[in-house]
């Protein structure tokens, strides 16, 4: 085990667009473990759109400053233990940060099982999996034979959203961007249509994909998409809010989407904004359905998996700008 | 009875504010029953900031046309019938228009109730009251300790949402134009407190009177004053999306409120529209309720009634400028 711990620390916050030169590598000591603390070692780091927004400003968590080692949740390995529920080798899901080592409280972990392959863990079982099975089925409640629209429908929530609509007997619309994407989510992932948000004519793809309307937006990127399919939407639809990657890499924006709170009220609409913690007490029954699907090959797991620590501050940035298919992480 | 039909007709589509001269006084003659129909004599009617919304496009209903006898809801007495359901002497409900007589189809109608005063029937036993009792409860689900605003508090429905609001055991304040309405709602209404929309430092007496932020809040405006109570909400607050009468009286906005949809995810908010013959299934109980609130003295019921119906159109564009207190119609 290596002495020396490598941490992406936060040069400065971006005002703009992220890139890789926000961020510096340094490295420090590995730390020791505190009473009732646990050492981890990092294996595999999510990357995910909320890494950016933490950098504006408050969100569920607090703000990201200037210096700080970058926040992100992490696959990490007890190494060193100082509390009786986790001994070494056991598999937690922790807020590490990128680093190689954390030292952190044991209360505020929980052990993971061990499967194969591990990468689930982050993926369908993870953060992503949870949050598309919750966003969806709790505050879209879709019903069969309703139509369903989800953005960033390639991401690592939006291919899980699709597919679970579908297993509850939905029309599945995926909005991603490019031809090659929209072929990907209708021909692997079974979805009914695709549409490209970067399309010339992607208002007028979305209203002949989604016909008389939509029951159900599952919204992860605000801004102009989101505007588009409020003004979509059936009498009495649902929108889930479950972010705004759009708003994340740059300034905050000038203005809201159009038809707020006008559409909401003339077409009778519910959205509903969660965090996938919101919904911590009912894990165990959402993974069991998740498992379920996955097993009877119904859900396809997609992982974008990249090589190496060093790699970390690329692969979010590339993220931001939508290179990913599935669930992006590096292994370190 | 008098044998000719003063009607004003919208004589053309406002684009910017409406004024009394978007209307013109036509006479036609009284109309008579045709089958399964009733004649109705217009007694009362109700001005309400959607009228204004009507000539927009389509909301809730269809929209307005040049040429249109003016949309109004009225309390109105039967005086002709051709339907077993209702005599001579009943009096409804019903969307007269602006015009002395209407002939409508009976099984469109309910009887309502005799009781004195009669205008109550507009008021608080009417759209008013059940918008704001289906609205506060269902939709924003308040509890008691917790803080509630509403917007244009001074009005039909914002007075009595407050006051229900108060009912229930919250915290309320409403946000109206110009100190003397505040009094009014403090001193006579029982709200705690009151934030003048129209002041220089409204975000900060918004900020003031709300502490740690808003639970509920119930929107009647829409625009900057939707935007300032959507960065105050506390987390998991609920937003009873009503109306938006800022936006009505002009051009379409050309954006929507920032936060959107930002802040409904950080904040896990719900944000709920609804039109009050969405609750038609709950209407007795709920008239129960208003019924025990006004007898008991905890419900104060506010009317503002024009004489006239020359005064129509005046009326309405003056309750687009905020000039009324609490329930404004015009008796006919």
């Amino acid at each position: 085990m290596s002495e020396t711990n490598r941490q992406f620390v936060l040069a400065e916050l971006p005002q703009g667009h992220l890139t890789p030169a926000h961020f510096r590598l340094v490295e420090g000591e590995r730390p020791t473990a505190g009473p009732g603390e646990v050492v981890v070692r990092t294996r595999y780091v999510s990357l995910d759109a909320a890494n950016r927004a933490w950098m504006q400003g408050a969100t569920y968590r607090s703000a990201l400053a200037a210096g700080d080692v970058m926040a992100g949740g992490a696959l990490a390995e007890v190494v060193e233990s100082n509390a009786p529920e986790l001994a070494p080798g056991d598999l937690v899901f922790a807020d590490t940060g990128w680093q190689d080592y954390a030292a952190l409280p044991a209360r505020r972990l929980s052990k993971l099982p061990k499967l194969e392959p591990m990468t689930h863990l982050l993926s369908v079982y993870g953060v992503a999996g949870l949050t598309a099975y919750f966003g969806l089925l709790e505050c879209g409640r879709p019903q069969a034979g309703e139509t369903v629209v989800v953005s960033a429908a390639a991401g690592s929530v939006g291919s899980i959203v699709g597919q679970i609509a579908r297993i509850q007997g939905c029309r599945v619309i995926g909005i991603a961007g490019g031809a090659e994407k929209g072929r990907w989510l209708t021909d692997e992932l079974g979805f009914d249509a695709a549409v490209d948000y970067k399309a010339a004519d992607f208002k007028r793809q979305l209203r002949e994909a989604v016909g008389e309307g939509i029951d159900v937006y599952f919204d992860n990127v605000g801004g102009e998409v989101f505007e588009a399919c409020l003004f979509g939407m059936k009498t009495f639809g649902r929108i889930a809010c479950c972010g705004a990657v759009s708003q994340y890499d740059g300034e905050a924006p000038r203005h809201g989407p159009r038809g707020v709170p006008g559409l909401i009220v003339t077409k009778r609409l519910t959205l509903r904004g969660f965090i996938v913690s919101d919904f911590d007490d009912r894990r165990e029954a959402a993974l069991a359905d998740l498992q379920a699907w996955v097993g009877a090959g119904k859900l396809k797991v997609q992982e974008d998996v990249i090589d190496g620590f060093e790699n970390l501050p690329q692969a979010l940035v590339g993220l931001l700008h939508g290179e990913n298919r599935g669930k992006r992480m590096v292994r370190v």
